[in-house]
């Protein structure tokens, strides 16, 4: 029996303008519509069965991970970091919240963003990682290369433990070019995938023994920490762990270390090129994800368009990636260099680093379909069930009119059923509250007019998702 | 004194998305802000001082025009083609609309939708083709070849008439590559710039000479024709003109031609390539026309995007034109094969050929904020003093919300003068109509709700546009 531990953190911020800081790489959907974060908790249940697995993230991604995940029988549980601190603090705690059930238990740490499309191999994996996990080892996942890859770090693989499984000689860093060649030629060498596989006991006794620092703070934050339903806050405490990878902090100094060399279809979707890699081509090595693309005199160029169309005359290796207010057009191999683009963005106080004009909140999601001088407009989606926060305005006044579905819809003491094509007028300083008692989702329009238009002027005087 | 006769035709489809059916080339903004069409006006002003300009254009344009122009203080004088025809017939009809004043009337035919920076030199060049224009001539402008264009028609000059002009040897079509380095080469080869200056006689005599039966037909149609205010409607028999250019009914076979050649920064803004030539570079050769670009490791390329944020990564020589609802990205010396995107589209009944998501209207514009099943949101501007029609619909009803400035609203019988923050409901078969009697824009939202919301479901009890 595994525990599945997944990692979501990464903000990928080489998928921009896809990836924001508000909508991270484990939530972005490929392909089959699925995100990443679904498609690793369907995996962890392919090879660990029944066990929930339990899902390392951000604070404010919990209440979004749990909405994504809702369709799932078994219900995961939640370690929630103030702030993110790379992974050795997050297997730490992981280790110690599984070690509280049961110190032997065996994890499977894997990374919520990456893409594994064999996973009938990556399981005889997992499960020959296990053995060797219950034998004491802390085993590594390493990919077999495809390419003389720069972008990852290696591992040199020495003599043959198992008949799947090979001691570690040695890690090394991103090479150069030429070096990349060397290591795919010679065969001994694999990327390093992130994925693991120990007993909880394992990786804490080697914490303990290269990195006593962290481990004795990490129980120290688990200590004062507290469960609450299927989450456990960590206490802010933990923003003052060492900001270390597992990799520094243990396993390049560990000796009962195993390698488990495979392909299992593996991606870590760092960029736009890995991104287009999987996805299927036309006869000219064109591919599309989303809508309406022409392309003319055009070859391996990758468009991503969710619903405008795009028409590509003599591209070349190209990614054309289209969100409602940003584009990026690049040189298939130089799209790592998206980072760049971000830090400008982030330099300039550009808000298009941080958020999508969708938004998505617990109850639903909210589109900005437009604004200008005093006045601004929303398209409002609440699930059925859901409702938003009873609240309060100091600057504004909305006009709702309910365009699909039905609301109940409450201003002041009053609280009326509406549906299409009614709508209802929300004065400045009103108290009031949308709902949707109903089965389908309801859409309403909503024109905000007034002289300070942020989200910030919000006075909530109750909330189903503790915002408070 | 010339008489500027502007032809205000072309589509443009090779500057598709910005061009569409609906926002044809000559409305097209360029660098400054103004259109190619005003542009154009100005020019006519700047060499034929206070004459009016007679603008010959499709019925369709004719409100939009005379708002495009509406700052003039030289109102200009319209012939409205029920259809487009080429230029023979468009300049024998306003041959016989200038010959009606007077037969001696010298005329400055041009294009609306050319860029020509150096005004002065072309001032001049006109001066002297009206001299040559009252002996008798037929003058044609040739731009002095920069390039080897295989995209114009030339002319091979023969000897000097004049000096600044020379005899014409002969017309030759679109060479090919070798043949145009051969032109560029000799230095007697200049471009057809589709610019000319005659007398209205000179010009219908040697049409009746080397054309009689479109002459004949010509004259017929403006004797069906009438003139109202300061346009003339042509008679729909203009639409059995032959589609000729006047080269090849006239030009190619007269013998009293001369050509005047020059260069006055001419651009015909044929093509995406051509628009980015003449836009400001910066240091790497890149060009961006509207909002914020980021360029990352790329060289000679034009950004076009209104208000969208874009990222270039590893370009060289392209173009990326953004609009709402389209995109183009292409190489930039295959931007001539837009015109195979608009067939594309056209061939399958795409709307994005034909309409912006922004409408222009006599009296302001309308724009498509988003739309779903039963319900569609329109951002209407009304200008000062404009008025809608009095209309009504049979398949939806509209919220209506002011934004901003101030609104006559009638509904049935009554009418009520709105402002910001207050809005109205327009039921399903109720006669309404929306007036702007301030002296800023307003602004309204409007939220339609109906099970057909296309523009075609509107009755109209009455009009100030004569649209009944």
């Amino acid at each position: 029996m595994l525990t599945p531990i997944i990692l979501s953190g990464g903000a990928g911020t080489r998928l921009w303008p896809v990836s924001r800081e508000a909508h991270p790489k484990p939530f972005m959907r490929i392909g089959d519509g699925k995100s990443l974060l679904m498609k690793t908790v369907e995996r962890a249940q392919a090879v660990c069965g029944d066990c929930a697995p339990l899902i390392v993230t951000n604070r404010d991604y919990y209440l979004r991970s749990q909405n994504e995940l809702a369709s799932q029988e078994i219900k995961p549980q939640y370690l929630l970091e103030p702030v993110g601190r790379n992974t050795a603090p997050a297997i730490a705690l992981a280790a110690l919240w599984a070690a509280e059930q049961d110190p032997d238990a065996c994890l499977l740490v894997m990374p919520a963003d990456h893409l594994i499309t064999d996973t009938v191999s990556f399981h005889k994996a997992a499960e020959h990682a296990a053995t060797l996990a219950r034998d004491g080892f802390l085993v590594l996942f390493g990919i077999r290369p495809t390419a003389s890859e720069t972008g990852y770090g290696y591992i040199e693989m020495g003599n043959q433990i198992s008949q799947q499984a090979n001691a570690v000689q040695r890690f090394v860093e991103k090479p150069d070019a030429a070096t990349a060649i060397a290591y795919l030629e010679r065969g001994n060498y694999v990327w390093n995938s992130g994925i693991f596989c120990f007993k909880a006991s394992t990786i804490l006794d080697a914490l303990a023994t290269y990195n006593p620092a962290l481990y004795e703070s990490a129980r120290a934050v688990w200590n004062e920490s507290k469960a609450d339903g299927d989450k456990v806050d960590l206490h802010t405490s933990f923003s003052r762990l060492e900001n270390i990878s597992i990799d520094y902090a243990v396993m390049e100094m560990a000796k009962n270390i195993a390698v488990v060399p495979g392909d299992f279809g593996w991606s870590d979707m760092g960029a736009w090129s890995a991104v287009a890699d999987v996805t299927p081509a036309d006869e000219n090595g064109n591919k599309v994800h989303g809508s309406d693309a022409i392309f003319i005199d055009s070859h391996n160029t990758y468009i991503d368009s969710k619903d405008r169309l795009v028409a590509a005359i003599g591209l070349e290796n190209m990614v054309v990636i289209d969100t409602p207010d940003a584009l990026l057009v690049a040189e298939r191999s130089k799209s790592q260099e998206v980072r760049q683009v971000v830090s400008r963005l982030k330099a300039s106080g550009h808000e298009a680093h941080k958020i999508h004009r969708t938004a998505v909140r617990p109850w639903g999601t909210y589109t900005v379909l437009g604004e200008g001088q005093g006045f601004k407009i929303k398209r409002v989606v609440v699930k059925p069930g859901q409702s938003l926060s009873l609240q309060m305005h100091h600057h504004r006044s909305e006009h709702w009119v309910v365009v699909f579905g039905t609301a109940n819809i409450t201003v002041g003491d009053t609280t009326t059923l509406m549906t299409q094509n009614q709508s209802s007028y929300i004065p400045i300083g009103a108290k009031h509250r949308l709902e949707n008692p109903g089965i389908t989702d309801l859409v309403l329009i909503e024109v905000q007019c007034g002289s300070y238009l942020g989200e910030d002027d919000i006075v909530r005087f109750s909330d189903c998702y503790g915002r408070m």
